[in-house]
């Protein structure tokens, strides 16, 4: 168990090796650690690496000139300058913050960017503001679409976070592929076999291994099969790949550059990194907001009572990692063991002092 | 085959028979008949008796005052007064455009509403110009959450429209439930077993008789089951109804009015009729339109030359809807024998002339 205030100065001093500012550091590390905070263990410091080595690739640019590529009152684009999405990402809401006090609402599409980290994380910034908050991201291609065999989509999140009063935010953070790639990778870990619907291989076929993923595979999309929906989730997909990369000027489809540095980036790129989409609205523009948070208790516990099947509870989407960030800041987070072999290599690399 | 001109005016006759004036008889009309052009028969004539069921029941106003009842710059609430949400959805997005072009981007909850027929219309009226369309409504209980075997979500679609240049528009307009309702009245009809992971009954058993879900059943969200991602549309349903119900002051989640008027409205409703939620955002303020629609005809040729399954092709969304219209527009629409036996009946309990 170590202390989430041990792996964010670890983190903190990864990216000061880089050439990050101390502000950005800080920024980048709290939106990483805030993963292990909420249980994500996939998007926190289990990527650490992983960014450190993209730095290497010269992918990411720790000194970022990020800018305003054009704007229209409520609505506006950045430029990421090839920065970290975890720095990038949260500057940005901080102006989609800003815009929505001004105008009601704001909707920024970024592009230039790289990874950013959980989409809670931003989408959340919102509610201190009593703000909605929406955060979506385009991701390197590992998804076919309904009757397609190639990768065209990354498991595109979309979030939305929305304020309560009494209880617990309402905050829905969902990859649009049938299973996000992190449950792939326990399973592999665990050499274990997959729900069928999860993947399928190169070849088109159902599989159960996670392994086909890496072997030319393809994720499927929420839904898994035309019969079942896939045709939605493949919508849904299309759609955080479009506000993201098409309308913000970023790469999109095929096209979004791989997270891993191993894998190559596609010639002929039609843009710039990759993709996000962010956004905010003024509840109180809608209704008065306490009535709103009256509302929101309301249909929170409406929902919680549903009539459930046996040994099985009815869940509010955010109430989960709320509920595990509170142990995890008290009683500490739990690193993989493979995760701390590999950041204890990546510390003795940076001679850094290391908690692992 | 019918001519879709003469479904439109009978329809036209029958909301004006109801007290609408000529202009929101026309305007109900229009939508209503958009949706046997694009294919998608179950939201069109195929509901128009029951609009007037409602009517009869005291629950549709046909001369309803439509008011802001609240705003802030690009956000706003309205109040429907109970009137048709094939009325009040496209006059409440006429506003949305009209913010738009103010603000960059608007948003609008509407609550005292009833069912606005196609979600794609309300969000394709974006597209004159060039702005992205969003449309959203609650609807009457009948998915539960995962784990749940109660109702709480009607099957609350999600629809976007995005402009694109060459090619046709991206529009999806997807419901967040495994199968729509209208795929088992379909089944239904032909005497036909639907696939396992749309509907179980009310007991929490999987069932394949579409006519379980008329015994107390309820029909399974996006995703079918956990493993699957089945929380995921459930999140995605809980999402369009808390910012079409909960925001806006209408009714949510088990609360919702049922469209059918032989089901009775719950006692003790949290809020006022079933509500919408509908947005737009002008493109030009994130990159220059044309730029964009050069991209977006890259997205829509990229994804629809994915290597596929043999015998099968990627689809683009919206792409069968736009096809159908045309050749509907020509060739004329083929009406449900079912369907035309009950129009009929309401023509002649109405006086109308009638093409059936």
């Amino acid at each position: 168990m170590l202390n989430y205030k041990e792996l964010e100065q670890f983190t903190y001093q990864v990216f000061k090796t880089m050439g990050c500012s101390s502000e950005d550091a800080q920024l980048a590390s709290n939106v990483l650690i805030k993963a292990d905070l909420r249980g994500i263990d996939s998007h926190g410091v289990a990527r650490l690496s992983g960014y450190y080595r993209l730095f290497e690739a010269g992918r990411i640019n720790p000194k970022p000139n990020i800018t305003i590529q054009r704007e229209k009152k409520g609505v506006f684009s950045i430029d990421g300058d090839a920065g970290l999405g975890l720095v990038i990402a949260p500057k940005t809401m901080q102006i989609v913050l800003e815009k929505t006090e001004q105008f009601g609402a704001s909707y920024a599409a970024i592009s230039n960017s790289n990874h950013f980290g959980i989409a809670a994380y931003h989408a959340m910034m919102a509610l201190e503001k009593n703000y909605i908050g929406m955060a979506m991201t385009n991701a390197s291609p590992l998804v076919a679409p309904t009757f397609g065999t190639q990768r065209m989509l990354g498991t595109n999140p979309i979030c939305y976070a929305i304020p309560a009063g009494k209880e617990l935010p309402f905050v829905l953070d969902m990859a649009t592929s049938a299973a996000a790639n992190g449950k792939l990778e326990i399973a592999e870990r665990k050499n274990e076999e997959i729900p069928e619907g999860w993947v399928e291989t190169k070849d088109g076929n159902t599989s159960v291994l996670p392994t086909d993923l890496k072997k030319g595979g393809y994720l499927l999309p929420l839904g898994s099969n035309k019969e079942m929906g896939s045709h939605k989730g493949y919508g849904l997909g299309s759609l955080v790949d479009i506000l993201s990369g098409v309308l913000s000027g970023a790469n999109f489809g095929p096209w979004v550059p791989p997270f891993v540095s191993f894998l190559p980036v596609l010639p002929n790129l039609p843009g710039k990194g990759i993709g996000h989409f962010l956004g905010a609205m003024d509840v109180d523009g809608f209704i008065e907001i306490q009535e709103f948070k009256n509302r929101m208790d309301l249909w929170i516990q409406t929902f919680k009572k549903t009539e459930s099947k046996k040994g099985k509870k009815v869940a509010i989407h955010g109430e989960f990692e709320f509920m595990e960030e509170k142990i995890r800041l008290v009683e500490g987070i739990s690193v993989d063991e493979k995760v701390c072999e590999d950041l204890t290599q990546l510390a003795m690399k940076l001679k850094l002092d290391h908690p692992f």
